[in-house]
C-alpha cells in the first residue's frame, strides 16, 4: 500500500516535489505535519486542520503508549477513530521524547527503561514494543526506536548510540515484518551527531537493512544553525532518491525552504502550534507578536492576504484582546493561522518546484521578510 | 426596532412561547443566552455556538469597557464586528461585577467607584456611563444599573439597595431616550432581595418608568432554591405579560424548567460553559463526571440520543484522555455539548409550549433523570 514516487526535481536545488501514498490516502511532498502529541494537534479540531491543508499528522508513541495506553486506543482500533482524524498519521517511536522527558531512563542493548514522567510507573521500551504499539495506534507510517544523544556529545558516545540505533533498527525491522501485513510503512532513524563520517556509518547500516523511507534524527538539538544545514547537506545525499526524506523536528519557516533545497521532504515541528500558544504569528513579513501595543486597536488580521479562517474572520486588535485576557479561543485562532501559514508555505514551495521555478520563489519568499505591514 | 410578542401560552402553568425582534434578528423564546463575558464564549468559535443553536450571546459591559475598552470597540462600530458574532447580544451592565469582582467599590447615588480587578485602575461607573458603554457596544438589549445585595441581607440594606436601583433606573432611561434612536431595547432590573413586598415595590418604580423588558436580579445569589422559586413565583406575575421577563443568572437545567413554567423567557449562566470546563457535562440522564475512571475506555459518546457536534464524532474515552491531558481541545469539545443541551433544552421546552404539551414534556423530563447508561 505504502508507496512514494518523486515527480519532480528542481534543477539548480536538490528540491523535489513527490507523492506518498498511505493506507489513509496520498500526501503531496515537501510536507509539513503537525504535532498531535497527545492524538491531538493543541486546540484544534480535525476539521480545522483539514481546511488549513493539513494532509498529516504526527503522533507519538512514548506519549500514546502511557496516556491513554493501548488498551483503550484498541478499543476503536487505532489513532484514526479515536481522535476522528481520518488522513495519514505518522508516529514517532518515542525514542527522543524516553531521553527528553521520562526520569532516570536506563538504556541496554535490550531496550530503554524508564519511569514515567506522569505518575513515575516503571516502563520498558524495546525495539518490539514499539513496533507493537505503533501496531496498535495504526499509524500509516511507523518509525524504528533510536538513540538520541544531546549535543554536544564525544564521538565516542556518538558512535555507542547509533550503534545502538542500527540495531535496534534491525530488530524494529524484523517485529515489523513479522507482525504486519507491511501496509503500513517504517522508516529508519539515521543518528551520528554532528559527526559526518558517523552519519554515514548510520546510513550504511539502515541501508543494509532497508526502509520504506529514511529519517535524519538528532538535528534541532541545540548545534548552530549552521551545522544543522552542513550535516544535512552531507546527509540527505547519502539517502536513497527514490525513498521519502525526513528531517525530523526542524524548523523555521527559513529552515524549511533551505531544507527543501538540500532534498528533505517530509517536517515536524512544534513551532508553528506553540508559538501560536505563546502569541508568535507567522506571516510572510517575518513574526508578528501580537502582544504588541501596536496592536491595541488594529481593525487589520494578521496577514491581509492570508486566506486561514482566523485572517479572513478576525483583527489583531480582537486576538490581543483575547490573548491578553488569556481566553482559550486565543490560542485556537493563532494555532489555525500558524499551521496555515506552514501547510500552504510548503504548498508554495512545491507548487514553485513543479513549475520549475523554485530558486526565484527563495528570492521572492527572502525579499518580503523584514517590517510587518 | 425592538419587539417581542408572546405567541403561545400554556394552559396550566405559566409558560409561554414568544418571539424577540431586534435589530440583529428574531430571538426565540424561552431562550437561554450563553456567556461571553470577554467578547467570546469562553473557547467557543461564533460558527460553533450558531451550530449549537445559540441565538442571543451575553457580554458584560464592565468587563469590555475594562478590556479591551471601548476605544477599540468603536474602531469596529460595536462588539458584533470586533468578536464575528452577527446576531443579536444583551449586555449586563456590570452592577453585579462591580461588587463582586472589583477591589475597594463605594457606592454613592452618583453611581459606583471602584478599582479595576485587573490593574488597580480607578473607575466611576455612573447610570449614564453604563448606557455610553453599552451604545459604544452596539447591544441589541442592554441593561439598568443596579445596586444587588448580598445574600443574606437586612430589610434595611436591601431598601436602600433597591431605592438606589430605582433611581439609577430612571437615570439610565433618561440616558437612553436621550442617546439613542430607542433601536436598541432597555430592560430594568428589579431588585429587593427575599422580601416580598420589596420585590413588589421594585417592580412598582420600574413599571412607573417603563422598559422594552424588565428582568429579576439578585437571585441565585446563595439562597435556598425553594426561595429562590418562591421570590420567583412571586415576583414574575408581577412583570407585564406583555413584555419580555428576564431572570438573570440562573440556572440548573431544572431551574430552567421551573422558572418557565413560573413565566419566565430569557436566561443566562455561566453553569452550561464553567462546568464543562469542570468535565461536568449535562446530559437528559443528569450530569456526567468526564474524568470518572468507567469512562477510560468508553466507546460511546456523552449521550448517544446528543446530536451535537461532540457526540456526533467523539467517544467519552478521548473526551475523558483530553481532558485527563489538559488539552486545550477538552474545554471546546465539552463547552460544546453543553450549550447545545442548554439551547435544544429550551428549545424542546418551547416547543412543548407551542404544542401544549408541556405538563407532559416536564414529567418526561423529569422520569428520564437517573443513572446515565
Amino acid at each position: 500500500m505504502f508507496d512514494f514516487k518523486v515527480l519532480y526535481e528542481s534543477d539548480d536545488t536538490r528540491a523535489r516535489a513527490g507523492l506518498l501514498q498511505t493506507l489513509h490516502g496520498a500526501v503531496e511532498t515537501p510536507v509539513f505535519m503537525p504535532v498531535g502529541t497527545l492524538a491531538t494537534v493543541k486546540s484544534l479540531s480535525p476539521e480545522e486542520l483539514s481546511s488549513a491543508g493539513a494532509t498529516i499528522v504526527l503522533g507519538n508513541a512514548y506519549h500514546l503508549y502511557l496516556r491513554p495506553g493501548c488498551s483503550v486506543i484498541n478499543r476503536f482500533a487505532g489513532l484514526h477513530k479515536f481522535m476522528n482524524w481520518h488522513r495519514p498519521i505518522l508516529t514517532d517511536s518515542g525514542g527522543f521524547q524516553v531521553f527528553s522527558l521520562a526520569k532516570l531512563s536506563r538504556i541496554t542493548e535490550k531496550g530503554v527503561a524508564f519511569q514515567s514522567h506522569i505518575d513515575g510507573s516503571s516502563h520498558l521500551l524495546t525495539p518490539e514494543k514499539v513496533i507493537e504499539i505503533q501496531i496498535c495506534l495504526g499509524s500509516d507510517i511507523m518509525m524504528c526506536l533510536d538513540d538520541c544523544v544531546q549535543y554536544p556529545a564525544s564521538r565516542d558516545v556518538t558512535d555507542e548510540a547509533l550503534n545502538l540505533t542500527s540495531c535496534w533498527a534491525q530488530r524494529c525491522k524484523e517485529a515489523w515484518e513479522n507482525n504486519t501485513q507491511k501496509e503500513n510503512a517504517l522508516f529508519g532513524i539515521a543518528q551520528g551527531g554532528m559527526f559526518k563520517d558517523l552519519r554515514e556509518k548510520s546510513i550504511d547500516a539502515l541501508l543494509e537493512i532497508g526502509f520504506s523511507g529514511y529519517a535524519i534524527g538528532g538535528l534541532s538539538v541545540g548545534e548552530p544553525k549552521d551545522v544543522m544545514f552542513e550535516i544535512s547537506d552531507f546527509t540527505l545525499p547519502k539517502l536513497p532518491d527514490t525513498k521519502p526524506k525526513y528531517i525530523m523536528g526542524v524548523g523555521t519557516p527559513e529552515d524549511l525552504i533551505e531544507l527543501v533545497s538540500l532534498g528533505a521532504d517530509m517536517f515536524d515541528c512544534v513551532l508553528p502550534t506553540r508559538n501560536a500558544r505563546n502569541g508568535q504569528l507567522f506571516t510572510p513579513f517575518g513574526t508578528l507578536n501580537i502582544c504588541n501595543s501596536r496592536h491595541r486597536d488594529d481593525t487589520d488580521p494578521i496577514d491581509p492576504e492570508c486566506n486561514c479562517y482566523t485572517c479572513r474572520n478576525y483583527s489583531r486588535a480582537y486576538l490581543r484582546h483575547l490573548y491578553l485576557a488569556k481566553e482559550l479561543l486565543a490560542y485556537r485562532l493563532n494555532t489555525i493561522h500558524n499551521v496555515y501559514y506552514y501547510v500552504n508555505l510548503m504548498w508554495n514551495i512545491r507548487s514553485a518546484v513543479c513549475a520549475g521555478q523554485f530558486k526565484d520563489f527563495k528570492e521572492a519568499f527572502y525579499k518580503k521578510r523584514g517590517v510587518i505591514p
